[in-house]
């Protein structure tokens, strides 16, 4: 009896010794069942990054997607190509001419959400040690790539302007000087997650001049581009340079994320690579998603469907920023994204965002950690915010409520001269504790 | 300009230098170009791997997708569980049911086709150096997947009844002798692509004897373990044991392949791992895929369209057999497929399948060569044939161009000694001649 419950609680793998090296990284984490928690309807989620699509016209898709089976359902149900259909692959590049990207088709890979994308460039690109330099913080789905593929994330400072020049060039040096092989920095340009911040032109500018004078690739990751609050939204790296810049795109947020399609945009010798490690990896990705995605475009006005989503997560932005105006105690401060769904909040020292998540959700309010944005440990004195999904009332409530745990945290360090006795309250700390797809 | 045309003729990639180990196996095919001309209309192609789902009710399909829109779009376009959906992993236990397989909807894992889970199998499974034991010949695909890890493959002979187990354990033996690590077999024992072979019941239950006393994985493929012709289909290796062994099912060929939506059963420990890396590669797989799939059983007489596809599948197995059997010249031997796609075709001595491919495409014939389905250059006296897309006429018609290639090279061989000057008309050998997604 004493065995079988020590055989649970270790939760023990039988087949812990055939795996292989890559996999020891891999492990579930603690937190995930706060999470499951958190995802309760008493409970406001401020931890989610799931785009709210309760916007999208749902008997035009219905509609679109019958006609789409009717007239060419054995087409869009059949195999199609590793590289993805030539439709959409035109399609793609008529949404990122909004960026003022342009490109050709034959340069475009379609991906199973821009995950995969990620995926796909480290399994070419990445050897075991081999070093991916990444924002401080960076996107969670990113680290846990990284990761799977045994390379050393190395995180670069940012600051409210994103991605910090100098601090790039002193690592790209220190790196080199230490005989360390850096395959490419990852960045976020616009409305970062988890940061909240936007490059603006000339840090483009500058960045891309590093990363040509060092030779080194960038990928860009450019999920919530179209999604700028303000005004024309801001060249992306790829539209200022095509050698060096390697770019994901996603219809994740500018139309729904269930069909999972994503693509990237490269060189055309490294696309080329691309499509091999696709088809190993799922012969080609999903037809249907593709076709369906593609009659979407074709029976919406989709240029203004992005407008409505804009001046939705508008309003919760502006929510988000009264609340945290409105609530957060002395010492907090925060980002003021400029679009996207993130804000990223800094608490007074002393609190630990990561052990204080228990609590937080007891007092019905969830977020995420800042410790798993990073690869090395730090970031327990941030957290993220998201404002996408709950309602500006919710968002308003839930920040009263983040509000009255950080002031009991406060007192509680003031009294005790520490939050919570450490090794009761804090969970192990690190990229492990990850968070899951809902709320990357 | 001579420096462009030398630029141009060597496809030069600038970005070689950059590109990881595991990279450098993945060169793109030369055949592709020849199965390029293959698609034409005026050419039989007896090569591609691809379901005939001309007899889908496309009027259910679409109706079932359109009502699955309007009353669960939200949920069916949104991001979901990197495990996949609890609907559709019930839907999948009880597929499995018809083939004596009992399962547990927690212990299934959902993949982007079951391609992505060989993908993921070996991601967490395989060290660069490990080795992985293979059918001779073995699926293409499969071949792909372990070589884009680095992994040995080692090939074990069979016979008319599958896998060979004395063969099996030589190997086993062997490599354990010479200090390997061999992460396991993968079979698949019904069926087989490109073999056309079924191992029965007792060759089943001997192979996991051998499996269990070597303490081996065995990674069991069945995507058409439901179209067998006659009679009721052969337990699964999983039926008969649930901790050596990991099943590989999919939808792609009992409902249709555009939806890619495939799946892994596998012992609890190894599935946790799974959706860990299913995470880091796609963060879920397609949400509205597996809606869809769901709405299709649930508005589908879904076992009774299995039935119909049989019968269909049966009647192109019966003309290749009756086309092979009126045009094959004497020396030449074939497998009878009692289920599945294909026929494997032993040439009389001194014809390399490889190097007659543009011959036969010349004669409006296309094959997939054997070369394609070893990872050790073997296979040039065997082609694989599929009688799963095109009509019975035209299948006969492919088996007639067929014989009078073979006929002109076997005089040519009488003649000259050699069916074709070697350097001149054989192309590279090896797995790298990998024909694309559509033809696997």
């Amino acid at each position: 009896m004493l065995e079988r419950l020590r055989r649970q609680d270790t939760r023990l793998d039988d087949y812990i010794d055939r795996y292989a090296a890559r996999a020891h990284g891999m492990t579930a984490s603690a937190i995930r069942a706060l999470f499951a928690v958190a995802n309760r309807p008493e409970v406001v989620s401020l931890a989610g990054g799931m785009p709210n699509i309760t916007d999208l016209p749902l008997d035009v898709v219905g509609d679109a997607l019958n006609d789409l089976v009717l007239h060419d359902g054995r087409r869009a149900m059949q195999y199609g190509s590793g590289q993805g259909e030539p439709a959409i692959r035109e399609a793609i590049c008529e949404v990122m001419r909004l960026e003022d990207i342009s490109a050709h088709p034959d340069d475009v890979m379609v991906t199973v959400g821009s995950q995969q994308g990620l995926d796909l460039l480290t399994r070419i690109f990445c050897n075991p040690g081999d070093v991916v330099l990444c924002e401080a913080p960076s996107y969670v789905g990113a680290l846990g790539v990284f990761r799977s593929y045994q390379c050393e994330v190395v995180h670069v400072a940012m600051d409210d302007q994103g991605l910090n020049p100098e601090a790039l060039t002193e690592a790209i040096e220190a790196l080199r000087a230490a005989g360390r092989t850096v395959k490419f920095f990852y960045t976020i340009p616009s409305y970062h997650n988890p940061a909240g911040v936007t490059q603006p032109l000339d840090r483009r500018i500058e960045l891309l001049r590093i990363a040509e004078q060092a030779d080194l690739l960038v990928v860009e990751d450019n999920p919530y581009g179209l999604l700028g609050f303000d005004g024309d939204p801001i060249p992306p790296l790829r539209s200022l340079n095509d050698d060096h810049v390697i770019y994901l795109g996603s219809f994740s947020k500018t139309f729904a994320p269930g069909f999972r399609v994503g693509w990237v945009l490269a060189p055309h010798a490294v696309r080329e690579k691309l499509v091999l490690a696709q088809e190993a990896a799922t012969l080609c990705p999903p037809v249907f998603s593709q076709y369906a995605v593609t009659a979407y475009l074709m029976n919406h006005d989709w240029r203004g469907q992005i407008k409505i989503f804009r001046e939705m997560y508008r309003e919760r932005r502006d929510a988000m920023m009264a609340g945290l105006t409105s609530h957060m105690p002395a010492g907090t401060s925060w980002t003021k994204p400029e679009g996207g769904f993130f804000v990223w909040l800094s608490l007074p020292p002393g609190i630990d965002s990561h052990a204080m998540l228990p609590r937080a959700v007891t007092a019905r309010v969830a977020y995420v950690p800042g410790t798993a944005f990073y690869a090395d440990g730090l970031g327990s004195r941030h957290m993220r915010l998201s404002y996408c999904f709950p309602t500006p009332e919710r968002i308003i409530e839930g920040t009263r409520r983040l509000g009255e745990v950080l002031e009991y945290e406060a007192r509680m360090l003031e009294i005790f001269g520490t939050a919570v006795e450490p090794e009761s309250g804090r969970l192990a700390l690190g990229p492990r504790e990850a968070p899951g797809p809902d709320q990357t």
